[in-house]
């Protein structure tokens, strides 16, 4: 069996209606991933358990989805030494940037590549984990570049259309 | 071999020139503590077994001080049902925003108590968990009365001086 | 007449709708408590009465939940040695920010345990009573560990549901 | 016995280096003072006290200035009907920004007219006590006016020196 | 002809929703009023005469609330030596923290009496002009003791229905 | 007489610490200019003279450096139909934050062209200034476009050191 | 063929809501202009073609509006030595604040005339524009003139229907 | 000739005490860099040319740090599909909030893996550049896991030691 390339966690399943963006932009640039719902708070065994044995898993890059006092990513990010991807989800008190500070702000030992909050964050998690996959998979880069061409393309249309 | 009543946690070594205000104020009220660095970045085997097993050993109250994304005091509150006090250390960026965030903006199941920024939160860990000791210790409570009274009669003292 | 063991206090009717949260979660944990509205600013002699009297009365936890400049649970907290739970109201203008900071940073002598702005942080008061009264209560520790399992068991449903 | 006009409270006095700018200037706009502090969490029931007695005591006006978690303006505003003035202290934490929301969000029927955070707040007190009973007193009007014009002068010398 | 005691003045028709309930506690409190839109930075002119003349026609405090770089109290405060009471309009983008720094953080020398953002504010202004009023005006105090009262009890009869 | 093409105006004595830095940057470009304390609140008069005067005495531009609740930009702005400059003074409270945004969140009809908090936000004030002029006058685009080879040839020469 | 005199440009069709608003003022100025989409990230190419070219094709100020980690107005600024005006676009989740610090806080050297969040920010960057060529022009300037007096109207007739 | 594995980057000299700690922690790694100094604003043609080049360089990872209004990174990850990462350098003004917010807040499709302010970011930078590369180069995953294996140890060193 080969493994999922890429893991997807969310601290709930309230986080899946943001983090549902990035399993659609990985299925679009054709990346494998499993999606799986991690409580931080909730099921501490099972988180440490997953971040311990991702790696063994075959799991290469993992994204991490949370808010408020979001731990998700750092405790993931504290028992791998795979690279972790942190997308603060926006909250209903603070607007997310509770959730920006709680994952950006790591110590020096155990980093969490941060995104931006909510929505943005959550497309560009799946770009990032692409992106570092890339590093040595020649058809990723290339659809990397395919999509940023599909960017830039749209954007010189919308503005063509604009004008 | 009786147990502690207290564990007093901090993230780093580092934290110690804030926590140590904590154990004073614990020793000053007669409660018994131990203290113990616990990284939750980097030791997450050692928090988790402290949390599952804090209660089993006899310790009553935790008091986690940690700083930045501070996730110190949460993973231990989402590990046991024994009540955790979290103390936000002020940092050198942020001032210590970030660690109140990281610490107070728990999802609802497992609940941080949590005080002020630094020194004052430090001092009232130590009292907090004397009142939390002291709903059936008689002897904490006289204590804690004994204080609010030392601290009136200071203050009052304080305003006589400067009249 | 056996005492209430908790009190639920707040500033005002408006923040019944949040508050009430606290109450059904200590009415699912079999704990005794009774409600009141205390303004702080409208009801200055009943709140210190209130404070002065409430341990003599057999009460054991104070938890008070007030929005703005948030003055409720400090001043408890100056005229008891019980310990008191902050509940932070979200507020129109700044998000709850002016609440949290008006509860959480107090200054050393007077604690106030500090939980999360609105909807969880009440619901978590009432953890947090519960998890002060487990300490010598069997019967509540025992039901604090229920619902920690019940919790991880509907978060590991949720996620059986989802995968 | 003539009563003072103005009476400037402060919670510690650690915050007498800022107030005692207050002191300077009701000097010299020559209004009678008393200075005391009050600690709103050590020494609640004098507070409320000096709250409650403060009219029939003959004061006019009262200023109260506080850091962190700052409750004494608020509370003497709950305990009174004379003008409450408060001045935010400066903090090590959070810059004042603590003590600023915590003194000026009070709620509809109880307001604290509130000054900038720290020195210029303090002194503006005393300027502001002033405009309130220059609102009868012309002998006040006049200092008042006079006040203006030498800022005014020491503006314009300013202005002519650096030119 | 007997002047208006108290003058609202606000930078725009749009402020008009949060002001009228400055205008209807006024009201409520039998205090002689008149309203008037001045706009700091369209009618820079007329608010520079109505600061310097306010006094002159009998005014005894002005109100004044403004919105984002809300500059109106602060230049209403550079042309009189009468009390300035200043109300922040709640913005759409910045919440009235940026309404509420640019009015409470004046300089030494020019005061401006800060109360909460949006509504509480707005209704807190006329019972501050009523306070400073009630210095001298025995009627005046009267009134606010009955307010006062009035509220104590509507928060009690509010309590007594909740029980 | 030939006029000055740029005033340089600040609050107060205290921000030319900062407020030098344009002037010395103005020297620099070859630009005349006149500097000028103007006080916003002990000096509204002079402050409105010079707002109406400006344009008749033939400057082009002004510049407007302030701190705190910073009203001396927007109300030249109020005053005048040249462009306005305005420069966040940092301030020992909140940073400049509070200049910030009294300076910026100016409303329809009276903009500030403001640039960033202290030395970096004076220096470029001068600059836009200089690119304002230069939209017509040749000899100053000139100074310009040297002043960025300038920088870029400092730039590429550091990081030629550097490697 | 004559070239437009100021170029509006956005970082995205979603910032042409707010940015119509200059569209439109420019045209009430009757000030030549031409709109443009260029996305910072999306057409870095087109971005900086655009910068070095601005100058040469006759257009004599720039007008940028960018949201988030919003880098057009500073990179166009980087690469002209024309006036670079910045519209910060409120965002979904922190209102613009992050849009107004990533275009307020540049070097030394870049100048970006930054205006309010929004939509206030979006009229003034047409006034700030058409100030800016009415430095020369007279024709501007009596425009600029007239719709001074045409707001002032407008402002006394609201507060005339007012009162 | 063997391309460098990773480029640091930085905005300006000044950042050189901050990003020197990314090349130590490289170094430590035995993974190979460049360090290069390019200012987003005074040489952005060298920032497109080297964002376009960088793949074709050899070059697998890009870290960015810069402060303030920074646009280095996202200007980077504008112009490259490689993965960058950003470090927000602590402010003078803002204490690095302003970097963090220019930083992180990216839209979709160009995003920058960003993490804590200053020291600890930079630090993280060459953990996170090596834990991409080690997705799989096993010399650098095994230097990861001893990394994490030594810093666990000094953890439960340090804990033994104070204890």
């Amino acid at each position: 069996m080969v493994a999922n390339e890429v893991a997807v966690l969310m601290g709930s399943i309230s986080d899946w209606s943001t983090m549902k963006l990035t399993c659609e932009q990985l299925e679009k640039l054709g990346i494998s991933f499993e999606k799986k719902i991690i409580s931080a708070h909730r099921m501490p065994n099972e988180l440490q358990e997953f971040g311990e044995n991702a790696r063994n898993k075959g799991i290469k890059v993992i994204i991490a989805g949370a808010g408020g006092a979001a731990h998700l990513p750092g405790m993931i990010a504290a028992n791998t030494t795979l690279p972790v991807i942190g997308v603060p989800i926006k909250t209903r008190t603070l607007n997310g940037m509770d959730s920006l500070l709680s994952i950006v702000q790591m110590p020096a030992g155990a980093p969490v590549a941060t995104l931006s909050i909510g929505d943005a964050g959550a497309k560009n998690a799946a770009i990032l984990a692409a992106q570092m996959l890339g590093i040595t998979q020649t058809s990723v880069q290339e659809k990397l570049i395919a999509l940023k061409e599909t960017q830039r393309q749209a954007a010189i249309e919308s503005e063509a259309r604009f004008d």
